[in-house]
């Protein structure tokens, strides 16, 4: 009989948002059963969350520490944990049951700070434990299609990646009330950016996911438009990549209207890809010389070196969750040694994902402080 | 601390597709443990069935009157049994469970005949337990705040309808290869119907959950294009609704490149709603004199009078399997008498939308064979 | 040196709509000179529109009469008469001209009425003067595109026509105010039919033009909305074709919120065409087994057999204008005997397909009075 | 009786086509008669193009200052030049005709070199007769309405814009053939910019007309991917403008797959605006707090303040040809003195704004040249 992972939780209490998501996530597929947890800095509020998540309480921890502690050395203990505080609150409890070896799937982006994702990186490279981010939009099936068509070759040499993330929720000085802004919006709790860090993280790592490549360089122009605000919330940012290709990232959570409007076109010698976070069962798909095609989730089915896996049929949509989801399943099949782990391990965003992704936020900054000069990633560290 | 409904499964061996959309369905929202099924006809594909989805052999079923009458006697006997075989297999195991006082969360269209039809319906009145149908398009945020937008007058009387349901999986013969194909393209198994049964009453039901009202008469021009297939493929069908509105539907399995284009346009005397099933975050909505608008499921959050429940914030897509996890979700929060029990029954589809959709698609056969002349359903027993 | 012709117009002074669109489509290529014309019933208007269009006061005339007469026997009189009255007034002109060898481009439908239509068709086919009809929305190159496709068997049989002509403008009693609403919904000017006459002409001539075969029987169900309208304002029609297709068509005059949105689903054994008149530079392609296609203006360029003709390069929208030039461009082309007249005269409606809308118009508003029985278009006369 | 407008043309020969996009622009209103020109170098292409267009070979000339002279003496010598030549040969042959006190209309941009471009504009400076350029995408009504919902101040202040222009016809090494892509990728003839003065030039004034402010400084990243290829393929442009807000524009010719995707979106502390020129008649406008709403050409009617002139009903679309005709429409109403003749000068592409695009092309080049750093307009003579 088929045995479900054994997961636990750091933060996430109930009211909030994000540790929400990542439980729709982690039940789809029926491969975690979340049985411990540290839901909350507030006591009451964690046993509320416990007996609302059906967590005995004898599981419901009052700190990351104790938690690690105590369940590395029970038989039934955690085998994975899922952090989603904020970011300055990756770091230390990751470090922590890494040390136990117990696996770690972390929100992004991997720290507050450079320092906290050094340290990170260094534990993560001495455990036995896996430790994976999810850079969810990375699990949709239409993006892993797109992802092995480039591979494929068949857009050629790519030439340029033209990408946006762009919200409006954070049009007017939302902070004030809503806690969601107020971490964001803290640079004691988010790290040196804003918009960049939170979204714009997202972008920059799901154009490299699909083109397969990384970032070399950034020339970028941040900006609060919100009176008051300390961090960014807008950005302009000019690529260019290892492989010779060039772009450009409009970043903004100031963009009245938008709700989650992420965007990707890359375009290559021979031909072009389109795709949109907010219909994302299809992406347009040009080549030169043919009609413009249009690729759905059902095209995907029939291509499975492409590694998207789909649920349902085609025309019957999948979407946030089942892309999140992906994440929490791929994690659950190469922690449990399945076949195709290997496979997996190439598209599951792990711990050098986190730190290149640190790096290019660090980058835009630095950039956007010295008037958009143009900085190499090495130059950060 | 939040307990879990026991759930069984009939049908849904593994291999097959209906029942993983109802495990996933059941699961997203963490109201379900499966733990008992009589998942196949197949000795050895029940019991791979139970070692896969973690079920203890001691409760994977050789058939429903067992399953029905040991666990009825179980203290943690299951609660609720979710029923996803072919259409001439709901009504048997239904009105077993009912008789047991177990809940039923059986797949649609109710039953193959009438005559199981009024059986179960019968069934249903005399017993204590809930029955749900899988209309789970209903499910939608989108189509209940389009409900609840009608409801509130905001479209005047209704005028017209004008839906489609549009496959096209079936263009050739599939059947001669394709399970799926096979039960649904034989009479046995489905019924007097093919994609009338299948989808139109889908599509039948969503028009009249969205309007409010309920179909009285229509005329159809069914055909088979397929040589050699047994029951319609295709259909054209007028209707008449008991408020005085009109329109039509197209309903279709030959209809080549269509995945699961379900779409649906309200037109009232003082405004419109359009929507479309593979983009169903979003609806359409036009009202005189003014700029058109676009409801996104993020308008939905603010209406909760809609009953629309969402899980994540707009523009993050919810798709296929939130919408039909929400049936199981309010199922379950009726079961568990929660405060708004009542709202939920009137949303939930239940044994008198099962037979009259059923009195729908028997009159689209009739009227059909008498060369479209139109039908009251009160004719159809 | 290259000369234009000589054209004059009944009906369409200033002020009205129609004779200002068919004015635009004749200047567009050049092709037409405007010079002589009888616009209005009023002498102050008809002159006023005469200046207005720089025609000279003397070929400024006070009825069709004394301008056939007048302008037949001047060595410059006109070559070409374009007919934009309201509908009973199509047919008297159109034979007095034609009498005189001058060649008639008149406004669709046909006539008001079957006898009125007889008439012309016995006149068409005694002249040698030629006659066509401005189904203008067959002159969109994507729409000749889709008629190449299915002519050359790409999407093999056909099987399922799927047609909509959706506006919203008469949705409450405008033909209190508005002189376009008047005689449209007049039986003495417009004819037997509301709705179906104005625009579910169009449609059905699309539908028949693109798959090139004919309607042959029709099940209709036309409503009267709007209390105190002489006319049908909405009707659902199933129609049978004579090639063994079948379909339906949706076409209203009071779906709210519609302007003119004119969609068309062609779907036959291997593929199928989806087309909307409001973005109408695309339509989407499917063929079994491949991924969906997106056929541009573009494409249409290469295939010159389509006899799509377009002015400006892919991505430059052409629209409405540019299609109803379309007709006027291939009519004159015919009239002055270019190389591909014969072609031409495959594509341009034509005096029989006048005289067989007439019969739809007719067949459907019979069906709907005998309570949507099936009528084949030979009963009618 | 209205008289019409006598224009001429240099350039614009048969066989190419800007010119051909111009005649279409001119006939549509019926505003102009071309009368004579100046088609080509070629003499016997000028004889060709000016018998094929009906122009008295009398005033067909070798040489653009012929024309001037002898059109400028005859008393129904031309009142209007159309320029549709290469960008080198925009500003001789227009400083010819304005010394002659003809109206000149001038394709963008306004000429190849800077030292071109004074010149023109000290010639346009001191000439009585007007000088407009077809910055042609201004013309669309659904632009002009957005103008005016700016100008009026229902975004608030202006934020961030971003835009687009994305070609793909130059994605290989079309000049090696194509006569358009020639003189489009030749220094001598283009001046110094490849895309971002062909189409670059477009989008940043279509930017700055709809927001009403100007791009004070870029930071540019100009590419030439085409190997062999003498100017700049591809650029992504950092924009900041007059009024603080500030955004990014993608161009490209090599952007594989697209046609003529031009793309504008303008947020402000209020509100959004959205716009794509393939799709024209449409647009998408946010404001907080409200469902997103969707403009049509149709709601234009009603603001005539935007001075959108439009022809046809809304849902009849109208398309690039009507644009570049508004254009031709409004200059003449311009020439002719008419009562909105104040108005219309506000919207009508000057010199000024000829000039100041200049600058924007060049400081785009000085900027990539200097690998991405910001430069001010101003630096730029």
């Amino acid at each position: 009989m088929k045995k479900k992972l054994r997961i636990g939780m750091i933060g996430g209490g109930i009211g909030g948002q994000v540790g929400k998501w990542h439980r729709h996530a982690m039940s789809l597929d029926n491969k975690y059963e979340l049985v411990a947890g540290c839901f909350s800095a507030n006591i009451e509020n964690g046993i509320n969350s416990a007996n609302e998540l059906g967590i005995d309480l004898s599981r419901n921890y009052p700190d990351f520490e104790t938690m690690a502690t105590i369940e590395s050395e029970r038989e039934d203990g955690i085998q994975v944990v899922s952090i989603v505080t904020p970011n300055h609150l990756h770091a230390q409890p990751s470090i922590k049951f890494l040390s136990k070896n117990i696996n770690v799937i972390c929100d992004k982006p991997l720290t507050a700070t450079m320092d906290q994702a050094t340290d990170l990186y260094n534990a993560v490279k001495k455990s036995n434990a896996h430790f994976f981010l999810t850079h969810n939009y990375s699990g949709y099936p239409v993006i892993r299609e797109m992802r092995r068509i480039i591979k494929d070759g068949l857009l050629g040499k790519i030439r340029v990646i033209r990408g946006g993330y762009l919200q409006g929720w954070l049009g007017s000085k939302e902070e004030e009330s809503n806690k969601q802004a107020q971490w964001r919006t803290d640079p004691a709790r988010s790290g040196i950016a804003g918009c960049v860090g939170d979204i714009g993280s997202h972008i920059m790592h799901l154009a490299e996911f699909v083109t397969n490549t990384r970032v070399k360089e950034v020339a970028a122009d941040l900006t609060t438009f919100v009176e008051g605000r300390m961090l960014d919330d807008n950005a302009s940012i000019l690529i260019r990549m290892e492989d010779g290709s060039k772009g450009n990232l409009s970043v903004s959570q100031v963009a009245i209207g938008e709700e989650n409007n992420i965007t990707l076109s890359i375009y290559g010698e021979k031909g072009a890809l389109h795709w949109a976070q907010e219909n994302p069962n299809y992406a347009r798909f040009s080549q030169i010389g043919e009609l413009d095609k249009v690729i759905t989730r059902g095209s995907v089915i029939q291509t499975s070196e492409s590694m998207g896996h789909t649920r349902i049929p085609p025309g019957h949509p999948e979407a946030f969750i089942e892309a999140f989801a992906q994440i929490y399943s791929d994690a659950a099949d190469v922690i449990q040694n399945k076949d195709n782990k290997d496979e997996l391990l190439k598209v599951l965003p792990n711990i050098d994902d986190g730190l290149h992704i640190m790096k290019f936020i660090n980058a835009t900054v630095v950039s956007s402080n010295k008037n958009s000069k143009w900085i190499n990633l090495s130059e950060i560290n």
